[in-house]
């Protein structure tokens, strides 16, 4: 981090900046002229510019499915070999386009920079990024145009990081040469107090911070991929999200201060991807809810709530009730009613027809209530609560799915999000 | 060389086996399918095997098309980037396609091999080929695919090695391993006497020399890359030349033996892509030829023949004729006619409707008359020789286009190249 500009005003403006542009910004010849104007004009503002790419938009998949028809499950090593070619390509172009535009500018691939990962093809994970031929590149006045989504192993292997991965790339490549800041360019122009397509009245967020974002982008608000906020939290760099298409300033995702504490709560998520399932009357001892659950783990199905409490009457029986992927349901029944049987239970219920509704916010550690203000607006709305878990900065609440709407606003609303807060127009 | 098989009767008859597929022979999966089958069949046949692959037919186009949608003069370094992406992609492919039939295969790619090159992009020159990788994957019994025409130099850089760069990667690999072949399988299923299509009676050669196989291909006969034939020769590595399409033998292309030495001609080439340029009456003084020559060179315009001969009659002039490909034919003129003016020249005169045809043979070396049988059996069809130029192992004459089919038949049935050689049959 020795690197890393900003802090004194005395110092020379001159900073080291990742940029990163998604798929769709790179969907065409045409996007990508225009990316190619954005770096250079973030070159001539006197900045060092180093610029992530995903593939054009269509590419990957598309491979992808070539590689489908040779083998239902084809070997995970050659499909990285494949689908890195994605990036490979479109990290050419933008260097060309910049050149075109009159910039200098150097395509770098994972195996060039070097990006090295563990061995897990399709979802590597960063291990170390060398910056020497990024600072070389950046250091001669030329922009770094490096592919996204991609690295190799030790064995000298491709590797991609999964979905998203580029966001991944972008934060980790800001970490390891000390970036002042990490833009990620997308569709949308920022972080929102909740989602705009359901409650008019939801407002940019101009300041948040990394745990919100995280709460928030594992609550459904799909701006930021979860890893790549983790790893800008872990190593401090500043993320900008912005929109592709304006200069407008968007959404900084950076380390909590005094301002962003004063906001109680920061936003209102939902996520209707879930299925509740209820396991009646289970023996209330030790133990019994761990089989439950690593029978589940065992089948790769990801629990999210979990709510335990005993059954109301004198029986030492207790209620199980916790919430899956929908799209998990089918293949867990069974091996959820075989436990269920095999631990005593009564019965077991599921129910489809839910919602998640959240709030989210660094506030609420020193704010007491504000759990309490939630349940009441829901219950002003007739919003019946099935399930609650909170964690230090989130309170969600399971209600049916026909009320996330009405919810939302009604939280939103309830909590004044559609208020700039004093404090956040300081940062 | 020391890994080189065969020799020895008693040693094991397990070898090294390099086989390369080009374009249209990985030009969909079905085809990809099909050539994992052949590489299978000759690894149970209890050789170790490497095959080199190129892009699948029109992928390489189709990227060079978007690249140039950027600029109509693209960096010649991110051109390379985006270009090596199609080995990559048919690699990853054909070592999926191997496994889905039980076997077991990796993909290499050029910085993966490493095959190193100097950074010439577009054109790149293969300076070393490190074996260990591809050794370490056929010693466990996979089969090794390496991804052909790509290279990486001393920067880390992608290069690629030209048009037809595969043949030359497949012939690489195979010295540098010490294959103890290398297989070329293309849609033709050899090397023929000549064009099949001009004269019926064309014969496929089971062998060839190293030097007849230069001669004929840069006189037209489009089987295998020139520069390919040239390391062979430089390492000894046997080439075989034959039909992707069955599994008949094809051409061996080797290390003259005396067998060969017994074949005065080898075969027949035309060529029609030149056109004739007459210099007439120009000083007969040291440096004449020289200037218009170097005049040319520097344009970047490549001559073939060269004929000076003094005018007849006592004048100290010469005239100069020679060739040069039709498609610079326009751009040179004006340099040519500069030049020739300077020199003193009566004029320049032009001719499109020419075509070179030339007999090449290993024993023309030791075999008198043979210059003198070809002009004999041309003056017989009445064809008149407007230019000739010899090699130790080639007569070249060009004549008027009309007559090239006519020619090609009389000079193969004149040297009686329909029948079988005797000594050919001993290979």
């Amino acid at each position: 981090m020795t690197r890393r500009a900003g802090g004194s005003n005395d110092a020379p403006k001159v900073a080291l900046i990742v940029q990163k542009f998604g798929g769709t910004s790179v969907g065409s010849i045409e996007r990508i002229r225009a990316v190619a104007e954005r770096c250079l004009r973030t070159q001539r503002e006197g900045h060092k510019v180093v610029v992530i790419v995903s593939a054009m938009s269509g590419e990957t998949n598309k491979l992808l499915k070539l590689a489908h028809e040779v083998s239902p499950v084809p070997d995970a090593r050659e499909m990285d070999v494949i689908a890195a070619t994605g990036e490979q390509v479109s990290a050419a172009l933008l260097a060309m386009c910049i050149q075109a535009q009159g910039g200098s500018a150097r395509s770098l691939l994972g195996h060039q920079v070097k990006i090295l990962t563990d061995g897990a093809f399709a979802k590597a994970r960063i291990k170390t990024i060398e910056g020497s031929k990024i600072f070389s590149t950046v250091d001669k006045g030329q922009i770094a145009v490096v592919a996204g989504f991609q690295g190799v192993d030790d064995n000298g292997d491709i590797t991609t990081l999964g979905r998203g991965g580029s966001d991944t790339t972008a934060v980790a490549v800001a970490a390891a040469i000390g970036a002042s800041a990490c833009e990620i360019f997308t569709d949308v122009d920022g972080v929102y107090t909740t989602d705009p397509n359901v409650c008019p009245s939801a407002r940019k967020i101009p300041r948040i911070s990394y745990e919100e974002m995280l709460e928030l982008a594992s609550l459904g608000a799909k701006v930021l991929q979860i890893r790549s906020v983790e790893i800008a939290m872990k190593y401090g760099v500043p993320v900008h999200v912005r929109s592709s298409f304006s200069d407008a300033p968007g959404t900084w995702v950076t380390g909590e201060d005094k301002s962003l504490e004063d906001v109680v709560v920061a936003g209102v998520a939902y996520d209707k991807s879930e299925a509740r399932a209820h396991v009646i009357g289970v023996e209330d001892k030790p133990g019994v809810v761990a089989e439950l659950f690593e029978e589940l783990a065992n089948r790769n199905v990801s629990v999210d709530m979990i709510i335990q409490n005993a059954t109301a009457g004198a029986s030492e029986r207790a209620d199980v009730t916790f919430t899956l992927p929908r799209t998990d349901l089918l293949r867990s029944k069974p091996h959820v009613e075989e436990v269920a049987k095999r631990l005593g239970a009564a019965g077991v219920r599921y129910d489809e027809d839910v919602a998640k509704v959240s709030i989210v916010g660094l506030g609420m550690r020193s704010h007491a209530g504000v759990a309490a203000k939630m349940f009441r607006i829901l219950a002003k709305e007739s919003i019946n609560i099935q399930a609650i878990s909170t964690s230090e900065i989130k309170v969600s609440c399971l209600i049916h799915e026909k009320y996330t709407e009405l919810a939302v606003r009604a939280l939103h609303d309830g909590f004044g999000l559609e208020k700039e807060p004093k404090d956040a127009t300081k940062a």
